[in-house]
């Protein structure tokens, strides 16, 4: 029996409707270096079925992709609708890419037309001559140094100014998106291997992803909220607030390019803002900015990318009274794909706990599915809280494939989930707790070795700046743990320090086989340790043991 | 360009699913004439997948109808899974519906089995010999009194008793849902005029539905709730609550068949209620019985089937500090199409204020679209908060059809919109507010006539206890209003007493041209003013003039 109710295809022009039919009058915020610019969804609305009609005037093919090299602006939310509710694809670069990871993605998702920052076009400008399809660069001159001359660029690029793009467009009525699963929006990882790959996310994806985002239990976003995305947007979405603004007609405040932390915090406290989203290298240097402010606007401050360190989230709830809300998500899962809510008797628990317990990721979001499985087997793991596994997620707003990349067999399994590359443990409730990346355990005599433990607890060392574990070959235990320590400023430390230190604290046959000592440890764009470094520097160390 | 997202069927299973591995320790409480009884989510789950395999072995059709005649129960939460997680579609069968309603809708919908609480029994056993081709009658002995003899029933159905069916089966694995638009669940709706007609929701339209109750700008339902739905199961599925409530993981409490005043505010004070939805006359009757009472734990009181009057939400903002939300829907609809949340800004406004945007039923829910048009011309009305129109709406979660009947193409538009018959006016930020329904507008010399504003102002006369206003058939005028008036007890009262009163505050033209003194307005099954038989009675009282 077939069910009778209407079928309205889920499109993000029905974000967009909400915006523009019912929160005309509510403001968009952008932090530029000449001071706040404050304009409407109503303006905002009418610039972006303007913007719609740019697109036309260009020749964007129907489904061209259409990108963003910029930072978080109103200017950008007008480009994060217009390409989707005409049809076509937005693809938000990412500006901290490598430059031949740039070349490699623009070539790679085809993308006919760039709309830049002129604060970012220092950036751009060296790689212009190896985007090999590229035909418009459109320059947003948010630095008012106006533009370059086209002759000095040395490529055919055609180069436009935005706005007076616009002022040449009437508003346009955008066409029917009649296939809910056609492409919106893409994005490439960032990662640490090779060429980044890319997701292509969907109407359906997006308007159920931001449906999510309206939910209580996820980041609750609603028309009352005043929504810092400190996040960028050019990275995973912007963790789907920009969407989730738009959809309930919360204020927005568009940081700008400062993401420094006195600039953060004049925004919470001079906007109201009450759900600032960022990564947690930003909430520590935030943190004491806030001392002595007024911030009882703020309800919610969701923050992922990496682990939130205990001490973070503790040392909000006692400056402010509110802890930090750790969320959990990757580029191929839209990426809200979970927020760690205490449960209701949670609430109950002495500090300690409930602190303890923030520094799980959470459930798994309504919408979507997880298991916890041995990364080679597919065996389930028992929901103890111990037991660990690779974390593989499905659901509507979980990445199927990669574009057009013979990588993806690597990364989803044969019955469809994506392999996320966490290693997780579940407890009885099924709230995770991630305990380390899949490639950064190191197994070691048959036995799981987590490199993260292990460097957490080195790093607890009063002499070690920092810390990173890698696995390398062993001749007797196919693999072993070598720790790459940075000293602390000033400190002197012995190996024989360190090993006496972790006595206790891991078991003996997880302790480092060596230490190595570096002056830093190597990062990826995005702020992470890149051990893939590491591993080609001390990949031999131990085959003389 | 296709997306590459996953693509996953939005099932009812997915609600369930949550609630089973997730949510195992949470209560669901269930108020019985013995006593409150309670059970957990665990073992509710355990009992759906018994009963799952009840219906196998009962052999009902793999999309066959599985019809409820019960409270609001934990057992009929068990049906409200086991019948769609299994592919059939489950009926609830409204119990307030006339016998001859019940007959051609058990017959209508193809029921092959009825669920039934045994204290229901007196009203079902007599029409038993209607029911065409049912085969089975399972009895929940809610009331201990043990199962009547199958002879004495005198057909030829077979008897059951349902917990004797539980304890004979092991819980099952539910058959994958593939598709989204399976037929999940069915309503009639209780109209006044003709047969009920029936509509079929899908699991698409629940799982979309259940998300929108999740969302803060509309019911906001979340782990740490307490939820009372007093509105029935059987009436347009609890309004999501049950569904929402088992998606969330959020306590449950099922007041059974006690519906009084003081039982609802005993249950909302006992089991700290966070959420308690149910039709005005239940809120009336419970606020007196909350006096001096701790109501703290509540948080929301979602109101709707009929108009929320102001007086009844600002009496519970008085004692409680909590204003009554109201919500706007119907069967058609599953039911939740509005909510009304002030925005942001209008909470700065005055109480008075407040209250009379309180008295509107908000902005349409995401996920769904209105309309407000002339309902002859389609002509969309301007968003002034004057003009009105018929409301109209389209989306997901709003029916496309009635089930099997040939009346559906008067109530859908050719362009395929829900014609809801509700007379609605707009104001600029698209907040509704309901005047009329369509049938009770009286079109008389060419200018409509609300009869609901009509009554309005005449039940505030101090000498009158209801009113109700028709249009009925004028020589001159084509249609007039007539007013059909109840004295209050004691109280003398004139037609010209009635038309001095009105005096001022409606136009002239609009003034009843007669008034009818009668003893009592007829009410539908859901207690609406009946204004069919008002009409039959009264529709030539104005020929002669």
């Amino acid at each position: 029996m077939q069910g009778l109710m209407q079928d309205v295809p889920l499109t993000i022009t029905h974000l967009f409707d909400r915006a523009e039919k019912y929160h005309g009058h509510k403001e968009i915020i952008t932090a530029t270096p000449q001071g706040v610019e404050r304009t409407t969804y109503g303006q905002w609305a009418r610039r972006t079925r303007q913007l719609a009609g740019v697109l036309d005037t260009l020749g964007i093919s129907a489904d061209g992709r259409v990108a963003t090299f910029a930072w978080n602006t109103a200017r950008h939310l007008e480009l994060y609708f217009a390409a989707p509710c005409t049809g076509r694809v937005l693809h938000t670069l990412n500006i901290r890419l490598f430059p031949e990871q740039l070349t490699y993605i623009v070539n790679h998702a085809d993308d006919e037309v760039i709309f830049i920052d002129n604060s970012l076009m220092g950036l751009l400008t060296p790689l212009l001559p190896t985007f090999e399809r590229l035909k418009h660069l459109v320059i947003m001159d948010d630095s008012g140094a106006g533009l370059p001359d086209q002759g000095a660029l040395g490529v055919d690029v055609q180069v436009h100014d935005y706005e007076a793009l616009l002022a040449a467009e009437e508003p346009i009525d955008f066409p029917e998106i009649t296939d809910e699963r056609r492409a919106a929006s893409m994005c490439y990882t960032s990662g640490t291997t090779g060429n980044p790959k890319g997701v292509v996310y969907t109407h359906r994806s997006t308007f159920l992803h931001t449906m999510g985002a309206m939910m209580v239990d996820s980041l609750g976003a609603r028309e009352s909220d005043v929504i810092l995305p400190v996040v960028p947007m050019f990275h995973a979405n912007a963790w789907g607030l920009a969407h989730a603004a738009v959809a309930t007609g919360a204020t927005l405040v568009m940081p700008g390019p400062d993401l420094s932390g006195p600039a953060v915090a004049k925004l919470i406290v001079d906007e109201r803002v009450t759900v600032a989203a960022g990564v947690p290298t930003i909430w520590m240097a935030v943190l004491p900015e806030l001392k002595g402010k007024d911030t009882s606007s703020l309800r919610s401050i969701p923050c992922g990318g990496s682990a939130v360190p205990k001490s973070l989230s503790e040392g909000y709830r006692e400056q402010l009274g509110l802890p930090i809300l750790q969320a959990w998500g990757m580029t191929e899962t839209s990426p809200i794909a979970s927020v760690c809510h205490l449960d209701a008797d949670q609430t109950q628990l002495s500090i300690d706990e409930q602190a303890e317990l923030r520094t799980q990721v959470g459930r798994i979001s309504f919408g979507v599915e997880a298991r916890v499985v041995d990364p080679e087997t597919l065996e389930p793991q028992p929901w103890d809280g111990e037991s660990s596994g690779e974390l593989q997620c499905r659901g509507n707003w979980i990445a199927a494939d990669y574009y057009d990349d013979p990588r993806s067999s690597e990364s989803f399994t044969a019955d469809g989930w994506l392999k996320t590359g966490d290693v997780a443990a579940v407890d009885e409730r099924g709230r995770i707790r991630l305990v380390d990346r899949t490639k950064d355990l190191i197994k070691s005599g048959g036995e799981w070795i987590s490199s993260v433990e292990l460097e957490n607890e080195i790093m607890a060392h009063p002499d070690v700046a920092e810390a990173a574990v890698i696995g390398v070959t062993h001749p007797k235990w196919g693999e072993a743990a070598v720790a790459c320590v940075v000293k602390a400023p000033g400190a002197e430390v012995t190996e024989a320090s360190i090993l006496e230190f972790l006595d206790g604290k891991v078991a003996k046959w997880q302790l480092p086989k060596s230490v190595v000592w570096i002056d830093e440890v190597p990062k990826t764009s995005v702020g992470k340790f890149s051990k893939k470094d590491l591993r080609s520097e001390f990949g031999d160390v131990l085959m003389n043991q």
